[in-house]
């Protein structure tokens, strides 16, 4: 598994706007503590609010990992970028990049790092050696997030459900398992990029035996009724092993992610993700629904979600709208 | 995709037995039109049943590709086979190998094939470009092999009904999607060998749309209900989006390959292959059962098949040791 060292700069480059630096965004939003600054270039749009610092004084601070927070136009890294990149890694900084362009095809970034015995993270890339999924009990307990599609607050969820486990005292850990989660995180495995045998073993290893109280809260991906992704998602079902399953829905988006196919109904959605979870886990339960509700106002919403508890039988929320109570009483 | 050039000569190294030539032997009785000859160095116990040919002599015959069909001992490759590797690109042959070991990890071997201009085909692995999959409709018909665990007759099922099917003058392709189908077909995609997120779009790679009476016979691979391998299967039924299902049975078989888990029923596994599969092809049929009978004398082995299609309402049979004409009916 991979780990990114923290405290971070987050690098935002040239960003035109908001949407160009989501991933930066994420991470101050969701890891405040884990983000020392950010490094602007000429012409950058964007400002997380928190403060500007060279590579020079981020070294000086303490900082383990610039981590680039910005995507790249059509997949090229501006020259400036490389220059800040060489500049952190002579500064005793590793890099992080979440893009599909990965930093170890710049064969001065891989000299440099070499050179000062720094890491260059392509967390969207898995070139490490897996193992095979063995269904095998582990110790410990485990919620997956899932979802009636892909971008539907599986991850967002996770996260909440996590952070509301700690600040209960109790002992629980997050596991990404897609390229903004381990950045937020500084751990995990992006398991849309493992290759196709070794799904399940890639989330067996994320998700080791642990206490028997303790909650591995894990990331979700795609979902077992999209035509494009339903392999990644059912290895993750089968490699988590889950206890406990929280189901992401959006009753107002019609069609999924990429493709013409209809979203599933929820109850769709809950049956099937049951049937496949129970395979290495038959005591799996459904312990609550998530729904986007950022299109509703609060009343509608507080409505729309009692109305997916009454047809689900389990709590609903809008999680990062209105929290996890009730789901942390299941668990 | 990957098309590996025929007519082959089969390699057989030292191989010590049979079975280090199970793929030797495989490709040497599905596909005879394709093998010219074998070649067997000193200490082989291993016969196919085809003639010895030196590499010049096969070369003058017209070989294409060397084929390895043998496994070689913990993942070595003897100094031996990698002359004979050598003498086959200098007489303009390509070289296809279905183990782990990659031929392009032998930079002698690499600059040689540059400049004879020849191919090496490592054929477990995928390192192209790939599409997300759509779920989008294509034109033509698909049969995908299901089955209720690994190792279950998959590949001999479609290699037996595609057979058939062009016996009878129809239109029909072999799409393997496995190391030892694509050498005995000479092309395919290893869809266990992809990055996740391209299981389903490889498999709409593999079986583009056709005439609209041609049937793609698709190899299955692992199972639905295996947890290990679940993932690969997943997108390979999703991809196929097949009209009709055969599924792959053994029930003398008490526990699947490799795990502690039991081999699922019949009846668990066609319901759960057909669920997974409606979702890009909602008018999916079951059309027929296939078991391993090898270990029951005929009677009983017959007995046993009247029980499986009275269980499942569909034609059964030893795809193998009795033919397919039954299912071929329901296409």
């Amino acid at each position: 598994m991979r780990t990114i060292h923290q405290p971070y700069l987050l690098f935002l480059g040239d960003a035109p706007d908001k949407l160009a630096g989501k991933t930066a965004l994420g991470i101050a939003h969701w890891n405040p503590g884990a983000v020392l600054g950010q490094l602007r270039l000429p012409g950058c749009a964007l400002d997380v609010g928190v403060p500007d610092r060279t590579i020079a004084e981020a070294a000086a601070l303490g900082v383990k990992t610039l981590v680039i927070g910005v995507v790249n136009r059509g997949g090229v890294m501006p020259p400036l970028w490389l220059e800040t990149f060489k500049a952190a890694l002579e500064h005793g900084m590793d890099i992080a990049n979440g893009l599909h362009t990965r930093l170890t095809s710049f064969p001065e970034l891989v000299q440099l790092a070499a050179k000062y015995g720094r890491q260059l993270h392509d967390v969207r890339h898995f070139d490490g050696a897996l193992p095979i999924g063995t269904g095998e009990k582990r110790s410990g307990k485990r919620l997956l997030t899932v979802g009636t599609d892909c971008s539907i607050g599986k991850k967002f969820t996770a996260l909440v459900i996590a952070g509301a486990l700690q600040k209960a005292g109790r002992k629980a850990t997050f596991r990404a398992t897609g390229q903004t989660g381990i950045l937020i995180s500084g751990s995990g495995i992006a398991v849309d990029a493992v290759v196709a045998d070794f799904i399940a073993g890639a989330v067996e290893m994320l998700s080791p035996a642990n206490e028997a109280d303790h909650w591995d809260i894990i990331e979700g991906q795609g979902s077992l009724l999209h035509p494009s992704f339903a392999g990644v998602t059912m290895g993750l079902v089968h490699g988590a092993q889950p206890d406990a399953l929280v189901l992401c829905v959006d009753e107002s988006r019609t069609h999924m992610r990429g493709v013409k196919h209809p979203v599933p109904s929820m109850e769709t959605a809950i049956e099937q993700h049951l049937t496949a979870a129970r395979l290495t886990n038959p005591a799996v339960r459904l312990v609550g629904i998530s729904a986007i509700t950022e299109h509703l106002d609060e009343a509608t919403a507080r409505r729309h979600i009692a109305d997916l508890a009454a047809r689900s039988g389990v709590p609903a929320t809008d999680s990062v709208r209105f929290g996890v109570a009730d789901i942390l009483k299941e668990l």
